[in-house]
């Protein structure tokens, strides 16, 4: 029924930091629940960047060789004995983490945060840049038609701003401010516009970023480089102060300029990670008008949404891709992304050919 | 159809720090949807004592002669002409903020956010230290008669903790810890209690305050003059962390040993307000355990429920009360509190004289 | 500061069923809180038409000759000595519900169970029928220049609409059913795409009717006609049924069928009338599948929210305008509504002349 | 480490309607992450009978000989590989239902709507009246020295409570009127009375079963025989009506007055099945009042919880046993609940003895 499969494959392999080796490997087999699914397009993260160079992030270190890349889409090759979800051809998007399904955790919703998930790239766990991947059907997803392989791979970060704007109960109608247009910044702007706010204002001190936001739904931008956060954030507001703030830079300045930016009640959602574990935060404050601090780790149960959202969006997504390598460049995506972050927004590698 | 009324009456009037002068003034008047009650109990609060002794609390400055006190609870004398749910006679507790009821929270059912609310002993708002108060009939709750008014005074730092448990949802059958016992969290105590909190943990420096915890419903109490807090935390919930922290005593370290005792997904409510403006927070840790802060600002729509709950409790309210003043001894209460905070809980003043 | 106001004006009076008077009186006083409204644009909503051909709407009996219309905008020509949030020329939305603000449901935040509630139109109250109207500051909204005073007065149907996302809790990414497209069933098309709905299912059995909602935002339509509406579900939706099920029309086969398309754990709002009482609800069905079944009555704090998604929708909002009426002429309007129900979808009013 | 095993153990067969036998068969093999539990309490429940007399359930029917059986506790005697919670000796309570982790609703942490679900003595799974059960670790739950068994097999009835007031999102302080006192209601008065509701009304026409009730925690009780239930009700809310509503019978006109009976914006929970499929729900009632109407199905994520408030009640959990037998005489003990609901509450079968 199925074609004759590939036995062997390559896989760009981080020995240590900064040495990418590609190397030829067995493709993966399969369990009874499993399907075999050929890589098409991976994202960059900033993470497997960290990684990259680093080793580690955060409690995570790097001991073994380790293929990274989590961002990815990809079409079935094959499918184990008990899938009847899946069949060869189809196109998937490729949910990175899977959870245990059975602690407190995973039971009440919140897979997220089950300590036993295993998660693409995630050390000691391998990723996607290699040509086979083996991912239990359950974490798969159809792509349609309107969307392409790259596309469904903004689905990874687009998760965490879904997640973000869940956590934080973005309603219709409302105003988010979002600090940093990484990435996962820019994913959030599609998330909050997707989820009805009707005045989104960004942040961030590349002008190219702040463009693409603008782009994919910010109605305000500002340059920090240029303005008063603050200042603008009660302009544009009437001095009011926003419903909603999202930070999704890690930066100590952008987390206290949130809670100083939300209206009584509002809501901050943490999505970036600072460097420095204490940051300090004005209690009274939260405490005299009642606002609201949410943390978001990664996402649960946004991945078949984030696909709906992705193929009704008006906004133009391929503007996010700006670099573009095969399998056997991986090094290079690697370093365009950490050394251009003026330039680029999201590298893309093909592990099996860059579409002509 | 009402008795005469008297036309004088005394007050406890705060002219400078440390400086109250009993004073004998006119019975106020009453407008049409309100009521005249006569003061029978009231209960000292922090907050008194702090604009006692520094004419000041936080933004609040006492700039003209006030009035304090904000826990009460007295006997309609006297009803406006559109009132008809109270006549002469009738025990009530009273709800000490009134707010507009047009503005953006009020209407949205957060009138505790409202900035044109008009609240009890908050300058230059007089307050309860007199012998009679005219006050909005829709502010005014029917005491039931298994409350004495010394207990219906309690239904104001009660609705404090009402409203904490509110803000973090705190479930039946959830692990809570309290930290700081003064009033306000003792009766915190007791909302986790009435709220179905099964496991109530409290930290003090105090003996003598966790000894009115257990009595009023804590499970396990931790004094910190002894005990490390999160060793014990750790001990009570099997490593397991608590599903709610609540802090009431405005201590920094306490705050952030809450956020440090809380499980993955739990929930910090911020009742005390830290001397210091700046907290230090551990931003990543909120965002890897999609942690939830929560602010609590006074109470909106808890004085039904408070006395109902008060009402049912099956916890011995009468240990709270441990000091009792004439109205001409407001000056006397005033430094019992401040002086005596190993030995005193809650120093009751009586505007009309000490029951018999 | 305000130029000289009329003394007299224009109203269209219903003495009784099919009676509509013009009539000249006096132009309304207004209080110290209100503001004087030239009333722009008015439209006939299908209780309108009920007081009309009826003279009542369920328990509410017009016993005095009444003026009739609720959808309506206007421009402020005089504001009262304590309102400073508007000034003559403004362009205004006007909420016509003014509940009481102190009551339990008031203060609770849902003011449209206000018992005391004073709603323009419903007898005894009149309404905006009429060249000039007394309403309080508080309940009207600024319009911003991007909408017309005709798409203002959409935002009355359309907050019914909001309200019942709001109680359904619409989700982004969902899917929705929306039986019923009258002109309360076509504003919740836009609601729920303005919710992030991304496959919003609509049925009626006039064809123009399923147009307009596609206008609006319909991803699928079904004419009921021709169509067994739960099979076409069951194929648009791949077996799996819908999120969210809306009701508008008050027909009781919508409403049994609304609840056998949800999925698992889905929500039925209830939106439109029945004529009769009873409808036989699959109770077993309700309880084995966890469903949910929310009732929507009128709004409450959806006008602000409602102004700015009408400001930003996409969806062209004048396709819903088909007939245009003098205020001379407001029994034609009448007339129009009750008799064209397959060519007509909104009938407006101008009490102040049709604009050119 | 695990003493000798038994290889045979006696179960009670349901070969057909009627006719229960006692068979020997072999005990059950444990796969790696299963438990082994002699079981040493199990309750009779309603549907337990009534497969006993009908041979099915709704759509579920007995086409092979089955075991009954759900309501049970245990002590454990041997365990799996790779289970770690648990060793021999240890009293546990068994859930049940064991879901598949996997589906759309596990997922979302709504288990109990898993289409997939394996679930105790619903055919053509066996059940608990058996001497000893495989179950799967994650399923089990330590019983705290306060239970005993038999309240420890409450814990599967009083989920079913739990459940309802979580999907009717029951709150401290509020009023409950809950229909029918089963075993299912009189659990859903202690989960009530766990949640903090202050005011417990219940009806049924047994008057041991109210008798029952008010141990519990009633603190109203209606016999539906001599009084109109609306009219007690309104009396005891003195006209204002019920926060909730739980019905827990299936009876048709328990669920109209469970309507009538709700204040404004009150929520009904629907526990019990009606024998008829349609109930005639008052559909303009529901939408006026912005009334909720929740299914409960089974439950989800209540176990531990259940365990813990059960181990922390002032209630007197004993009194609800009122039949006890061994498992030869599981017939009459399924005869005795079958026929004499009048005087029996629960009925208890013992597998392993009745304890002396």
């Amino acid at each position: 029924m199925t074609n004759q499969l590939p036995e062997k494959m390559n896989i760009a392999l981080l020995n240590e930091p900064y040495d990418i080796e590609i190397k030829e490997v067995d493709v993966p087999e399969i369990g009874p629940e499993d399907v075999l699914v050929k890589v098409m397009a991976v994202g960059v993260c900033g993470s497997d960047v960290h990684y990259y160079a680093h080793g580690s992030v955060g409690e995570f270190v790097v001991k073994e060789p380790l293929i990274l890349g989590h961002e990815c889409s990809g079409q079935v090759v094959a499918v184990g004995s008990e899938v009847t979800d899946f069949r060869e051809g189809d196109r998937v998007a490729i949910e990175p983490g899977v959870p245990c399904g059975r602690c407190e955790h995973c039971r009440e919703g919140k897979y997220n945060l089950c300590p036993d998930v295993v998660f693409l790239a995630t050390p000691p766990v391998d990723g996607a840049f290699c040509q086979y991947l083996s991912h239990p059907a359950d974490f798969l997803y159809h792509i349609p038609d309107e969307l392409t392989y790259e596309q469904a791979t903004l689905n990874e970060p687009f998760s965490v701003g879904i997640q973000a704007c869940k956590r934080a109960q973005v309603k219709a109608g409302s105003t988010v401010v979002i600090m940093g247009m990484g990435p996962v910044g820019l994913m959030t702007v599609l998330a909050a516009k997707s989820f009805g706010a009707t005045r989104i204002i960004v942040s961030d001190l590349e002008e190219k970023r702040l463009e693409e936001a603008k782009e994919l739904g910010a109605t305000h931008t500002i340059n920090i480089k240029n303005d008063d956060v603050l200042e603008r954030i009660e302009e544009i507001t009437g001095g009011k102060g926003v419903d909603y703030a999202i930070e999704t830079a890690g930066n100590p300045t952008a987390l206290k300029n949130s809670i100083s930016a939300l209206k009584n009640g509002g809501t901050l959602a943490i999505v970036g990670l600072t460097q420095q574990d204490e940051v300090g935060f004005n209690a009274p404050w939260i405490a005299n008008h009642e606002l609201n601090i949410v943390g978001v780790f990664r996402y649960e149960n946004t991945y078949e949404m984030g696909i709906d959202l992705l193929s009704n969006t008006t906004s133009d997504l391929d503007t996010m891709f700006t670099d573009f390598y095969d399998l056997e460049d991986t090094k290079e995506a690697m370093e365009r992304t950490r050394t251009n972050k003026s330039g680029s927004i999201k590298v893309m590698v093909y592990p099996n050919g860059r579409p002509e």
